[in-house]
């Protein structure tokens, strides 16, 4: 890996570890506008306490605001909360157009015509079409390199479309959940062509 | 999140953040046996330098092993490395049957007659049939709480089976790589109902 330049390892690990669930995360502007990004550096680390992870390019790169410090991390590390809206088929579209380039100072919110829902716990909004939004404070930064920043969050409220749950009320019915996962380069899977394979127990073998 | 149980909260978190990317990871035992355990706490959190981060139960539970710290956790504290083999349709049958309780000294390498390989960076072996493999060492460990922990690997190198690669060396192939993504409960999902979504520059509206 030392002997590849950044963009190949870039490529290599994006294209290999995959799928990536993806976390489309909305935070406080300073001006109280809100932000909204995706993420595919990201997955839950605990439940005990439910903490998920996030790694973020500290600062824009070449083509997009060099040198400025990420506004998801700055809003993050600025008001200590964020939400994750989870990207599924339905919010697939709205996450890609959150990636583009935009200004700072131009809300993709306002721009896409996203609608803002407000959260239950956190001051920082989820989007409204979302079917499981994470509210989270964060729980600690930890700087990786100059480049890279690892964020960890506490999810302290969960808000779920009402249906989605079975009736048990804390599984979610896969029958209507169907998440997106990242693969690398502009692609993306579908979780409609699934398979069950349940673990066994050890069983000692006869001697 | 407060309000629900341990297992409430697990089965939330890993129905809806998803799909997760598998790492069956390979580690060396005390006797210099193999140990292989799949994760999907699991994805990459930086490409500079490159870093990938499992969440760990720190501990067997009360249905396995009580009380014991996790093999897999042992092994990489001793030795500093550790190797993630990346599940895909191939490799999930293996992963899944690694997730069995085993008691600690049997080595599920031999039981499912796995074969392994040797690593180019590292003295713990991959397991040989094995499409993508990262040959990590230790970067940190991140207690989180007395049940879980944190574990931070950076890549020093990997091992593609050769073929997997387009011509540039380093891309991979997407129509040669059919990773497997987790989703809650047993079920897992395949790669292979995809979409192609490039990000749109920003272009500012006409006034």
């Amino acid at each position: 890996m030392r002997d590849l330049s950044r963009a190949a390892a870039f490529r290599l690990i994006t294209g290999g570890i995959s799928p990536r669930p993806v976390a489309l995360v909305t935070t406080r502007n300073l001006d109280g506008s809100c932000n909204a990004a995706p993420f595919s550096a990201f997955n839950y680390v605990s439940d005990d306490p439910p903490i998920l992870a996030i790694g973020f390019d500290t600062h824009g790169d070449e083509g997009h605001r060099p040198g400025e410090r990420k506004d998801t991390l700055v809003n993050i590390e600025r008001t200590g909360e964020f939400v994750v809206n989870m990207v599924d088929e339905t919010l697939l579209d709205a996450a890609v157009a959150c990636a583009s380039d935009y200004p700072a100072g131009i809300s993709e919110i306002q721009v896409l015509g996203l609608t803002l829902a407000p959260s239950a716990d956190v001051d920082c909004p989820r989007l409204m079409n979302t079917q499981i939004a994470w509210e989270c404070v964060r729980h600690s930064t930890i700087p990786l390199s100059a480049t890279r920043t690892l964020l960890l969050g506490q999810i302290i409220s969960a808000s779920l479309r009402e249906d989605l749950l079975l009736p048990d009320e804390t599984r979610i019915d896969p029958d209507k959940w169907f998440p997106i996962g990242r693969l690398g380069g502009p692609r993306y899977t579908r979780t409609t062509n699934r398979l069950t394979r349940p673990i066994a127990p050890y069983k000692p073998a006869e001697k």
